[in-house]
């Protein structure tokens, strides 16, 4: 079987083109484009400062219908007023004529420097010249991959077949982001730029997919921690062309539920991964917790500390920085009744500290993936949450990097 | 008139010695010590994982009355168990045995790496040493400031002189703090590794002493942030001699009162100077917020944003980093009512980018004070937040240093 991409769920094209918004020669302007208006659903940014395409965008998707995403990479179309708002229209109403839509079926995205307008003579030729390179290959996805990252170092995608009474389904997904990455991605709102956009060809009623793609990005997009700054520009798009089975039953919601999940968890993880600076992936498990809000808010602690982060990247185990984390997390944390573990071995016991080989476990800490095991000892609630460690190429890439 | 240090509101002695708990021969065991039992308050870290001392602390100035202060650096004395709480009782009742005074009337600090037991033998030699070399000159309270401090790059000390009812008084501090910063400090609970040690030869009811602590932290220790990692052993006590004025009316409490925050706001503002890598202090003023609550949150939100506080290391303009993390970090905050100023320039307004001069304020950027002011024109609540830039040397202190 050869590779999934974004364009194996029949019933979808793309393109990606570089426009001249990037300094570099790299495409800027996607498209991604349903053959037919299909049930879509959308999560955005929780930020209060939502950027144009997603003040536009939440409108669009509304109706629970899509025939186009276009996106573009170098300028984020934030803080810009009305005339932001009539820019991103204006995306709309430009994609809409050339693939042969209405504008009010496209959703618009934007990713880069917040407070610049964008260049809409460039953009506008941009979206024609990609309309007039959609196709369905593998290059095609590549290409539309391409032109929605940023200070992201490799594309990110995932994608995932399944069947249902003997039908087949694919789940496929591509997303951006490195920097700025701390998600709250809601139904109605949430946040960090990463965009990420999801095809499938299953046949599904928009609201059940707008309820199964909440789901799914609670426990992966909006999971993920570079730098817990919720961007502006978050938005999260599934569409379903429905050429595939259709999803109505509780065992095939099932079904596609955990394609989408899984989907959404490797996209989330590949971000980690390509977090800004980023050398390894720091999974943060929290175990055992009195509430699920105080396992979440344990996990985000421990994963946002910038002394944890420079320790994962250091291979130091200064445990005492992750259990100091968990303390002033959540209220219900009792370090009396709390188990640390890094990478399986145990440091911290019920308010003692362990006997360890601090060289074994530094060697064990220098690995692509880092696991921090933290049993609370104080109820049955659970959290996972993705981060990655701080190193010095963090700082040259945002304080080097000028506006 | 010579200049004021932490012994100079009369009856103090302290002292400063190397016991051999850190690798170089700088200070490690300090002694502060009243001629007689006095008043006196302190606030704790509100960190759930508090360290030994912390715990034996808050039980020991519960009486409003201490004798002495005992610190040790090199070692949290945090995440210890029963032993470190047994340990940091016996630094008490050494230091009583030592200096003439129940143990109870002791309070300890500690501060340095968490979960390893204290070297109790060398504390033990050290207290012996260092009540043998009390006294009350400028070179006794240095002694005392190098004693208590760790990554601190410099002395951080503060005080102020007033009158009331022509009669003098003193309020004098140094406190130690430049990593594992950001302070909750509460009256019984508080965070952050930074400890302040504050004399006055007034004479105050303890109760009182504790409220005017607590008034003066939340605008000085509690508005700081380095890191926003809450340390398992912030501690901030003052001690009121008692030979001068009666702090009783209440135009005297006002008086005292700003003494205090004088010098509280003065030794917070140097831990922000010398946080760890920090080239600049980076002062966040958030004003006509909604609720007070707002204000904090928005304040600390910018604060706390790494991408802020690189932008702030290399001197760049990029605004739409300040006004994302004030939309993401208060519900009521609302671009179309806001206006940002850096450095006294405007550079955005209601909802949209106000021209100006990149590579001019840029310049003016480059300060060893930088102010952020942020109008948030829904309200009349404000706050300050104090914090500093983030740089490569934060990561190679925190990544490099090894447990």
């Amino acid at each position: 079987m050869a590779e999934l991409h974004l364009l194996s769920p029949g019933g979808f094209s793309a393109a990606g083109i570089h426009a001249g918004l990037k300094s570099t020669p790299k495409p800027d302007v996607g498209l991604l484009v349903a053959d037919a208006a299909c049930s879509a659903a959308a999560i955005f940014t929780t930020n209060r400062v939502a950027a144009a395409p997603v003040i536009v965008g939440r409108d669009h998707v509304a109706s629970g219908r899509l025939s186009a995403v276009v996106v573009n990479s170098g300028n984020a179309n934030a803080c810009t007023g009305n005339r932001g708002r009539n820019d991103a229209l204006a995306m709309c109403r430009q994609t809409a004529a050339a693939v042969g839509c209405d504008a009010e079926e496209v959703l618009p995205s934007s990713t880069g420097i917040i407070g610049h307008l964008l260049p809409m003579k460039k953009i506008s030729a941009g979206i024609a010249s990609a309309a007039a390179k959609l196709g369905s290959s593998p290059d095609h996805a590549l290409a539309f991959t391409d032109a929605i990252m940023t200070t992201d170092t490799r594309r990110k995608s995932a994608a995932a077949a399944c069947t249902i009474a003997r039908c087949k389904f694919i789940v496929a997904g591509v997303c951006k982001g490195s920097g700025m990455i701390g998600p709250r991605l809601a139904a109605t709102t949430s946040h960090a730029t990463m965009l990420a956009y999801i095809t499938t060809d299953v046949s599904i009623a928009p609201a059940l997919l707008r309820g199964l793609l909440a789901d799914a990005s609670e426990a992966s997009f909006n999971a993920v921690t570079v730098d817990d700054h919720c961007s502006t520009n978050d938005t999260v798009c599934v569409m379903a062309s429905g050429r595939g089975p259709v999803i109505r039953t509780r065992k095939h919601i099932a079904t596609f539920a955990g394609a989408l999940g899984e989907v959404c968890r490797s996209l989330a993880w590949q971000i980690a991964a390509d977090g800004e600076g980023a050398t390894k992936v720091v999974q943060i498990d929290v175990r055992n917790a009195a509430r699920p809000a105080d396992a979440k808010s344990i996990a985000r602690g421990i994963a946002n500390s910038p002394l944890v982060k420079c320790a994962m990247h250091g291979n130091d185990p200064n445990w005492g920085r992750i259990i100091s984390a968990a303390g002033y997390s959540a209220s219900s944390f009792d370090p009396e009744q709390a188990t640390l573990r890094l990478q399986g071995t145990p440091v911290f016991r019920r308010g003692r500290p362990l006997p360890f080989s601090a060289a074994a476990l530094s060697k064990r800490l220098a690995a692509d993936r880092v696991l921090v095991d933290l049993d609370c000892g104080t109820g049955s609630a659970s959290a996972t949450v993705y981060t990655c460690d701080l190193s010095r190429e963090y700082i040259r890439i945002n304080a080097d990097y000028h506006t």
